[in-house]
């Protein structure tokens, strides 16, 4: 699979500009930047899972998680993820929620490096995180 | 082409310190971060295209695109672009203008993932993009 | 090495949270955002090499550069690095001790690419950096 391809996983929100929610080519997988959006529903605007930053958060995770998947890739996969908060007050939370998850998914290789800034993200919003993959060969 | 190479379009601004505008190694093209400078004029400093967010994007796109061409890569090798704006309420004419551009540049492989943040950049500029493509092996 | 793995050196920090300093899968090497905190010393907190920009700086290439070499790799092989400043104002003084700090690792190969942009940062922090790296295949 040299060829770029699009993923797009079914129930995710449409991008609000042309661009794709992941793209492969070869073994490199590319998420683009994922929000706590709930599954679309028809009709209905993307909907965060909650205003809070725990449900944000592992509403996100779910997000990211199906675009390595639909993309063929794990977790395991992941060789960094990016993270964006809107708060550093959030920082000691984000960090309690990401440990927690990442241990429930029982990891194999070692956890992928993370930078984590805080900028501004539109409004309602409290975390958005991307992720770079590598494939096995 | 294993080599790393630094690309360097001829008609860009001095980068501001010693990194390179792209740089290619194998089949990974990085281009650095872009903002909407006209092309050099000798004893000139730095200009933008424009104080508008419309201006300035179109010219950092033709710098984006100039340092891929330069590379051997075009918009449909590019996986991820990222890009930073500093106002929120930039974000749908952003979009707009985005959507506009690629429609033209007429893709023929899917469109990249992409992030997009709220920072802050130097007086006067209102948007930065960089990218990552990945070249047919 | 296709296997994925962690890049922890020994005198670095233990991070905040579950993700590693750097990883290296097959040709690819991401260092995890670091920033100025001095050698652990066992028993206290992670301390930054000092209150100013320069100092933080020196230290942060200091822990990039430790990462790189682990993984084995050298600036050489960095692709991207990506400069996260608190204030528009350290740009210069930045660019100063950037351009001085690779001007004396005498580098063999072009110099990387970088985006830099404006952000928070926990309390005391002035500066992280992270980087990608592509080595010889």
């Amino acid at each position: 699979m040299t060829e770029k391809v699009a993923i797009v996983p079914a129930t995710h929100t449409t991008p609000p500009a042309k661009f794709s929610h992941g793209v492969r080519k070869g073994n490199i997988l590319q998420v683009a930047g994922q929000v706590g959006f709930l599954p679309a529903e028809e009709g209905k605007p993307p909907t965060t899972a909650g205003p809070t930053l725990r449900a944000q958060t592992l509403q996100t995770f779910a997000n990211v998680k199906a675009i390595l998947e639909e993309g063929g890739a794990t977790w395991d996969d992941v060789m960094m993820m990016r993270v964006y908060l809107t708060d550093v007050d959030h920082f000691a939370e984000m960090n309690e929620i990401y440990n927690a998850y990442f241990e429930e998914q029982g990891l194999k290789a070692p956890a992928s490096a993370r930078t984590t800034v805080y900028v501004g993200l539109p409004k309602g919003l409290l975390i958005e995180i991307d992720a770079l993959a590598v494939l096995d060969a």
